[in-house]
């Protein structure tokens, strides 16, 4: 209730598939030497293109290794052919950078794996409808029928692809033929099966997954109960990307949230569930803007 | 991803209106002095009701004001008939104890109020699905048609009642028909419209509100763009009950977080609307669990 | 700046040690059965004693463990003479608890043990000159000789006993004629070196140990380096009761500090540091206002 | 306690006076226009200087204004002379360019102003002299003669100039023949005397102020008790630029802590200490490393 004004809310401003939007970001990153940033702006500047927010690291100015994001518009009349020949001769090979460009207009393609928990989901399912999540979204897979119905009442197809250890092989093939090629960002939104390692080279992009964090922690088997034993006071959640190695890739968010004795088992549940929702939406989120490189085991964030 | 069991999530544990549920709450305030504690425990004791979890507070202990609240389970066999006035009788008589008992099986009905903005519903209507508030959503109301879908999927009844500053004596008038008698809390979960105090008097239930803050305050029009002007570092939101006057009730939770130069007017909101969904979420699920008390114009709130 | 008045900042009200204080803490464990509230609260009551505030935690209603602090006032004319026993005999012996009662007025001694860093011994040096802490600090020792002006200058006696791998068994002894019996708390403020499990025997106090903490942690050598590695976004600190398992006692307090991949490795130092002094001296101060009672390998701490 | 090497800290690096720094901080605002980043790094980079960081932000890329920050190192046998009047007639001209640069060696020099809490002021002292903030403390002044002891302790000058409502004008000028000229930051390390505007402009710093902070605000008398009866859940702290009007200049931090009805006003004291410390410390820090850019009446912070 309040005295401000009764109007709708602000659109979301989702842009459409297929509507021109203007300019792009420019991930760039090499080994640290004098004059990357003088070049890169440079050559922006004399292609016509705006610079409006740039943000670097170097993990050592001295043969470290630089990361730098550009986000740019561009006016009126912009040539764009050319432009990515011009930019590896004239300057990225200078520097041996790594690098890559994305026209803002170019939303990545996103799918879900989910098991049997359904807050992650619908917490991406819900930011996605309000326009937060700059993405779109094609697909939801899981390997429990359970929440087909909330998927599709989002307007999203949903796909039941049971897996168990057993299974593994063959429900990773059929995985495979849902998602390989057509999409950009596989989220695990509380997957609960491991992954092989010849799938994550098949499925041709990066994964984001969500898990709980205690401090300190407890690998192996029933984290809750022993921390609960060890009497924690904090309780979080990590999302990282999905390497071979089971939850040792590189993180992308961390959060957490403070826990006492009072807490029971069911409360830490729902503080979990608080703090995992939150993480793995920040992580999403940072991801389809191209606010995360990826360097050696550890990430670089430009979040805002 | 993860080694974990791939199970259901654990089952959200609401009880049915008709089922048994032992025990209950007790609520109790008072002039502090001597004696308190021990003669409403050993009348519990007594009375075959065990004492489970007991908050206090005092304000003074010379001569203060004291709070309390116990949860207590009862034994097979508890007569329940003649307690309250036994208690009444020989215990809060004598303290000139105000005091209350709510019988844990018995759920708190609750209606929503909203307008166009959709964060605090969902929210509100996500975590009542999914069993973490211990309440019956019997209605959601809106001057505005737009959220009726979303409610309806919810297997929610939805009221449109149009309201403006104009017609709002007519259109009260029609929410008193809908609301007045049949719900113990209504939660203003973003209505943008001002409720007369006509209207509060009649309704008959506390009403709970969520309303920004910012950190100094800036009160009067567009607050946002003010903190803005002013630079703030620190956005909030404010859950309270509702009084006449607008925006001063007793402050049941609030919640900030960080922003900075970098972040624009959509950053704000999108910030703006995950701390003020988080707020009132807590704020409700307290106030049905009776874990808030009011005490001239502030609140004990006994949180887990 | 300000319109405020310019006073003397309020007076710490440290109570001197031969002043009376009346009341005191009365801290109760036992197994969890109905009637304990009851037959404690009534027990005091008739004793002429008045229960200003009083924290229950159980594990489980139904047989689990049950835990109680209770501050209490006490009339003039007071007879304390005799309660003990008659407690012991009236009211302990049939719930068989484990209790003990606190004097308001009797405060912990407490030596601090540190090696170099000088933070958390500064923070707790302060904290204490200003009141906050309520203790008698009696005692400050070092592996090395740098921190005896910085304690001297605050009045206290400062003892310096080596103490390498090599010598480890001398120096305890050293160590054990300082303190043993002397104290009722040592608190370990980045005290450098590994204490044996006969010291710990000896000493005849509970020692708190402040160390880093990550998320997810790194156990074994370097924990800083692999957090930077892993890109961590998040340190900590734990404050915990020190066991003979290294960092595996039970924890008192935690708390955290988000970190970037801009923070490099002084950064991470100096924001550990802050993170480190905080809970530590949040530790300390619960437990001299004996607010933390253990059970197995954790905490209930009613903190306020 | 712990398995970590037993060594001295890190040395805090200080730089002494005399000794030389390479490189610097540009500071540049104007308006946001195309090809500002080209042709600052451009000439930064032809002039032998290397960016090292660089931190841009525009409150809008058509028109907004635009704040940048550059740190850069530079070559042995770097030639200093000319190049500044080289980037005014190449450069800032060209884009009507606010500009500053501050060599990294150049550390600023600061005087506090504190009355009796001696909180803030010890906090700051314990930093700098850890080596934490890159500056020359060189005065401590007060309205009260309370703090000398504590100030001599850290082998610092310390002033006492009585100052009163009534004696104002006189005690102004005292102030300003110790302060002006000689130092490029004032802070008022809980400094409870108003300053007239005829004292900010002689005295030829910036000044920078902490106070406490309520959500909602409480402005006026007494907020500490107001906040207490509306019974906020949060209280926090504001550092800030001062201006003539009081406590409404451009903030530069906040910080939060939460409290509940718990907490009597003498926690509320404590609390509010820790978070007005906290933050002033870290508004000091970024202000010495010329990270705070002011415009209109908000600030630019490249915090790390």
């Amino acid at each position: 209730m309040g005295g401000e004004r009764d109007t709708a809310p602000s659109a979301p401003g989702r842009a459409e598939p297929g509507e021109a939007v203007p300019g792009g970001r420019l991930l760039i990153s090499c080994r640290d030497r004098p004059g990357i940033v003088a070049a890169v702006s440079s050559f922006l500047h004399e292609s016509g293109a705006n610079i409006v927010r740039s943000d670097q690291h170097s993990t050592d100015p001295a043969g470290g290794h630089f990361f730098m994001r550009m986000e740019f518009t561009v006016a009126p009349g912009f040539e764009e052919r050319g432009l990515a020949r011009a930019f590896q001769d004239q300057v990225a090979s200078r520097f041996e950078m790594r690098w890559r460009v994305h026209r803002a207009g170019e939303r990545k393609r996103v799918a879900i794996l989910v098991s049997r928990h359904d807050h992650c989901l619908l917490d991406l399912l819900w930011r996605w409808r309000s326009g937060e999540l700059d993405m779109d979204l094609g697909l939801v897979c899981s390997n429990h029928p359970d929440l087909e119905r909330d998927v599709r009442s989002f307007g999203l197809p949903f796909a039941h692809v049971p897996m168990t250890a057993e299974t593994r092989a063959g429900a990773e093939a059929k995985l495979l033929e849902r998602l390989a090629g057509g999409f950009d960002l596989i989220v695990l939104a509380r997957y609960m099966q491991i992954l092989s390692g010849r799938f994550l080279d098949a499925v041709g992009a990066p994964l984001i997954n969500i898990h709980h964090s205690f401090l300190p922690a407890f690998a192996g088997a029933d984290p809750h109960r022993r921390a609960r034993e060890r009497g924690v006071k904090i309780i979080g959640a990590t999302a990282h990307y999905v390497t071979e190695e089971v939850d040792a890739g590189p993180i992308i968010e961390q959060d957490v949230v403070r826990v006492s004795h009072a807490h029971d088992g069911r409360d830490l549940e729902r503080l979990g569930r608080d703090i995992e929702r939150a993480v793995l939406a920040r992580a999403v989120g940072w991801h389809v803007e191209d606010r995360v490189l990826v360097h050696e085991n550890r990430t670089v964030v430009f979040s805002d």
